[in-house]
């Protein structure tokens, strides 16, 4: 699994501070999660095919995290895609999209499918053979998911001298892999964790942006292997987090303590602040495996 | 007189292909004309003012057009502005900026005040003490319109040694200036002529980007000082200009020779082209005074 940052910023767009977006690679998936103004650029610039963008995760409809979006669809007519296209979002980015698009005297050459989201718990809105995709309900100034990337638990391995040694026949390999216990060509039953290992671990990350600070969500991400937290402000400026529903550097590291994530990287920065590095060190105070986002870095997990 | 081109690209945007934008100066106004993605940013690197933006031209709603104005109204409100904003352009811009504030739980400090253009005449849309504003009604695949921008005829100029020489009351210097005679101090009548110069000449631009070839905006751009004209194509690609309402930029140049236009500047090229300056040899074929737009390349006018 590997997560390219294309932007991580809040607010207004400058040269060099891209607003929020991001590529996630997993299990031959390519997604995007949020995609603010200027987020088709970023792609081009860090190389990412467009074609291979099935599924699109957009947190909430303030314009940071979407403004980009009706000029990435855009943008895939003209390039003549006929590949579906599935956007995850909440109520009103279908309208937005499809009146620019009427408005335009505009239509797509590939099926535009919006999957709107309204629940206010965690829900399952992708799933197939090996990930799943659940939401995690966040508190901001208007409605807002983030997004629970899990691998699928794969097959179990098998264990090729333990299969010999005990004279298995080839065909009940696949029942094996799915870890049902076998007979063997002497007619004895031979148990499933004689014959195969542990499917390869699986990974996970989260992506938790804007929310203000918010406990709930640790059950939801717990044991996460990497968190995307938002830390807009640093504790100094505290006191303009919770008027506008944003977390400081170190309440995401407290998040990401209790979450016992294995990396947390801080995002969402305020255009305000020079130097990042005072958010990577605010958090360590309390909690160590921090990293800080930036346009182009690429997180392997 | 000053314009600054933003972007000049059509399409679909890159790195270094900007879509359509542009800031004309003239007498104490900043004007923007068209607003494509990323178009903030563009203000950004080429220090224009946010502040001192008070009027937006749009042409058209094709997004290349108007995808960034959204997230440009969106930072004037992060910044705090109070100054009023007039916005120029097609039925259906104002539904498409308010819905997305709307879903946005935003607002703006300032009044957003729209100006619908329906209207298939030129007509006048913006005056004041010193300037006009006209629309171009050109020929596209939606509803679209280019600007002509006029400044308005000044003051006559007081010539200091006829009105001495001629014993003229300072009293009278107002009435001179708007062109009237006058008596002087022996009671005798003196020509305005004899005592003040012609105003300086007024400039004119006029901005036409889309439209397939029309001559019947000629009349209407007559003797313009500065003429930007679309060209996305090059003749060899005249079969795609015609269904796509388009020009090629010997199209772009025979209006410019009818309309005796004193400079062309080329733009809106697409994104295939590597070698914009074919654009400009092609065009000079048909009349000499031919220019290319680039981001960031300033006209006085």
């Amino acid at each position: 699994m590997q997560l390219t940052i294309l932007g991580c910023h809040s607010a207004t767009p400058r040269i060099s501070a891209h607003q929020t977006a991001q590529v996630l690679e997993i299990k031959n998936h390519v997604f995007l999660i949020d995609c603010g103004e200027g987020t088709q650029v970023q792609l081009r610039k860090y190389k990412v095919k467009f074609n291979r963008i099935k599924h699109i995760f957009i947190s909430h409809l303030h314009g940071d995290h979407y403004f980009g979006l009706i000029g990435l669809v855009s943008t895939f007519r003209l390039l003549t895609r006929d590949t579906d296209l599935h956007i995850y979002g909440p109520k009103g980015l279908e309208e937005v999209i499809m009146l620019q698009m009427k408005l335009g005297g505009s239509w797509t050459n590939f099926k535009l499918i919006f999957h709107e989201l309204t629940s206010k718990e965690s829900e399952l809105i992708y799933e197939d053979d090996t990930v799943e995709v659940h939401t995690i309900p966040l508190k901001h100034r208007v409605y807002t998911n983030g997004f629970l990337f899990k691998e699928k638990v794969g097959e179990r391995k098998l264990d090729m001298n333990a299969i010999l040694n005990n004279d298995i026949d080839v065909a009940y390999y696949r029942k094996l892999k799915q870890g049902a216990d076998v007979i063997n060509e002497a007619g004895v039953l031979v148990k499933n964790e004689d014959l195969t290992t542990d499917p390869t671990p699986t990974k996970s990350y989260a992506f938790c942006s804007d929310t203000v600070y918010n406990e709930s969500i640790v059950p939801i991400i717990k044991d996460v292997d990497l968190l995307y937290h938002e830390s807009t402000f640093l504790e100094k400026h505290e006191k303009n987090a919770f008027p506008t529903k944003h977390c400081t550097a170190k309440q995401a590291a407290n998040i990401a303590k209790q979450a016992q994530a294995k990396q947390l990287v801080l995002g969402h920065f305020s255009t305000r602040y020079d130097d990042l590095n005072e958010f990577k060190s605010e958090a360590q105070e309390v909690y160590q495996p921090v990293d800080i986002a930036a346009a182009g870095k690429v997180f392997q997990i």
